[in-house]
């Protein structure tokens, strides 16, 4: 770790178990499957953490509200402000809601409708923006300076990370509780705070299982970034269908963990995403969407030996537009 | 209840409790979720236990296992048959792997092939018949009377129900992890086991609930059963697409039990039945066959009055062709 990384006050193992107490009873605590069909499939245990079953519909609510909750009673007042392209929209206006606090949501006009509905739904104001022509980090910016409001990052916050850290603990717990221990995580990876704060955990619990990140193979910018020890981009001309895995780059705070944490990354194609999507379907009975599928996409693919090991996976959402779901149930 | 009833050997809540130990460990306790957003919609508290997540993708892996534990060592060696549209033929097929039994199920030709392909995928020998022309009763018995094996029935028997039974039984369990006493619990209905089951788990624990069965209205054979007080069948020419829950007339054990213990009947049609799929795509993430979301459908049809209330519903299966289900999201 250089002198600049060193300088950041990096979330630990402790941050994620603080955030677990704030979270318990307002969290749901999501089921961690074992013994599908998939493991005689695979010739390997796999667990499959269903995070799509969260409030919301996604983790990222377990971020959000572990950072509005610690919002004094001043800051609560002036409200929160939010750029997401919808599950940390959902995750902070469902945080907000319960804890009272006025949201404003600066979202993509091209973002899946079901996003769009069920952030207005949880009473925040969405405020709509053109993604190939405005700057979505201006706008939140300048929304939050003239109302005084709290800006709440989606990813490089070290009590976004935190919370979303406790998706891992869980699975730990949950892992062990069910006699299992992990040989290997793959968790989806975009801005990184969900496998930086679950790979704090596990470290935590189990030094020796290896964490993954996936990232659909168009949006590899943390792959790249950890091969290249800065951070990069993705190409502008990228696209996926994994509406929630394009951010970029990598967040500093995020960045600085997973260089230290991470086995490496792994990238699956839009492809064996939708194929994943309808195995889920099919085989487990959720509703996957893309971005949250990749890790499942991972395993399926066969990107990482899976025989004799026991490897756990993170379905990390599932609020998915109709006519997405069924073209990937075509697959 | 009449002479005849008694001297039948009805199951009670100790054999739900006993069936629970067995279980325990085997079956998923899958997952009852509260706050969803329909709470808002529907103006009262509503508790919704995903039993299309257990093992098979519905309830049947309980009743069938709990059967299939308690044959002796000659009884495993002659192994089962039993005969089924998919759920009890996919849930006898996994009971029967884990305990080395071999298994035989009866399945109409035109079975949801999801259904058919599951079945054969969990090691059982299927025996395909035709719905309009043959007894898939006769068929099976006469294979367990040539094997010398046991014919495990879909509903009507003690273990069976005592099986389904801990459906209620978590349920209610659940509900009070989360602070919450349902004051009326819905529960899909066909044969009647899981709602027989399930009623003597809930009339134990919470004897104020009202517990109501909700069926197909096309096949509300337990609904005018309960009127006439004999048992009724439903007529050849009805049509549903809800596949599961077609049999008819309702099981001697299941009706003994349901006609003590029942508030009454909801009925919904098949257009309810997939708006309520729709929702539960959109809203909870999850895939719901047509048999699994007649509750559901019923909440949503304003079948019964929520407002106020805490009301608990049973999703009892997931297994459903993807054609079905895409039509469905149309709604």
């Amino acid at each position: 770790m250089n002198a600049r990384h060193e300088s950041i006050a990096l979330p630990g193992f402790a941050d994620v178990e603080a955030a677990a107490a704030r979270l318990a009873g307002v969290a749901r605590r999501t089921p961690l499957l074992a013994a599908t069909p998939l493991d005689e499939q695979l010739g390997g245990a796999l667990l499959i953490k269903l995070e799509s079953l969260q409030r919301t519909g996604s983790f990222k609510f377990r971020g959000a509200y572990n950072r509005l909750v610690q919002l004094d009673a001043a800051g609560r007042r002036a409200g929160v402000v939010a750029f997401s392209s919808g599950n940390h929209a959902q995750g902070v206006a469902a945080a907000a809601k319960m804890l009272a606090i006025p949201a404003t949501i600066v979202m993509p006009a091209d973002a899946p409708r079901t996003k769009l509905e069920n952030t207005r739904a949880l009473g925040a104001e969405v405020v709509l923006y053109d993604r190939g022509r405005e700057s979505r980090e201006q706008i939140a910016q300048a929304l939050a300076s003239e109302r005084g409001a709290t800006l709440v990052p989606a990813f490089d916050d070290p009590h976004v990370i935190a919370g979303q850290g406790t998706v891992g603990l869980e699975l730990m717990q949950q892992a062990a509780e069910l006699g299992k221990a992990p040989d290997q995580v793959l968790i989806p990876c975009s801005g990184g705070g969900l496998v930086s704060g679950s790979g704090l955990a596990i470290r935590a619990l189990a030094p020796a299982a290896a964490v993954y990140g996936v990232e659909p193979e168009a949006f590899d910018d943390t792959r790249r970034s950890l091969a290249a020890g800065v951070l990069l981009r993705n190409p502008p001309e990228a696209r996926s269908i994994c509406d929630a895995l394009q951010s970029s780059p990598p967040g500093r705070l995020t960045f600085a963990i997973n260089r230290e944490l991470l086995a490496g990354i792994l990238t699956v194609s839009d492809a064996e995403v939708e194929m994943a999507m309808s195995r889920a379907f099919r085989l487990l009975r959720v509703v996957v969407e893309p971005g949250g599928a990749v890790a499942l996409a991972a395993v399926l693919a066969g990107r990482i030996p899976l025989a004799g090991r026991t490897t756990a996976i993170v379905v990390s959402g599932g609020n998915v537009d109709a006519a997405t779901f069924i073209a990937a149930l075509g697959r």
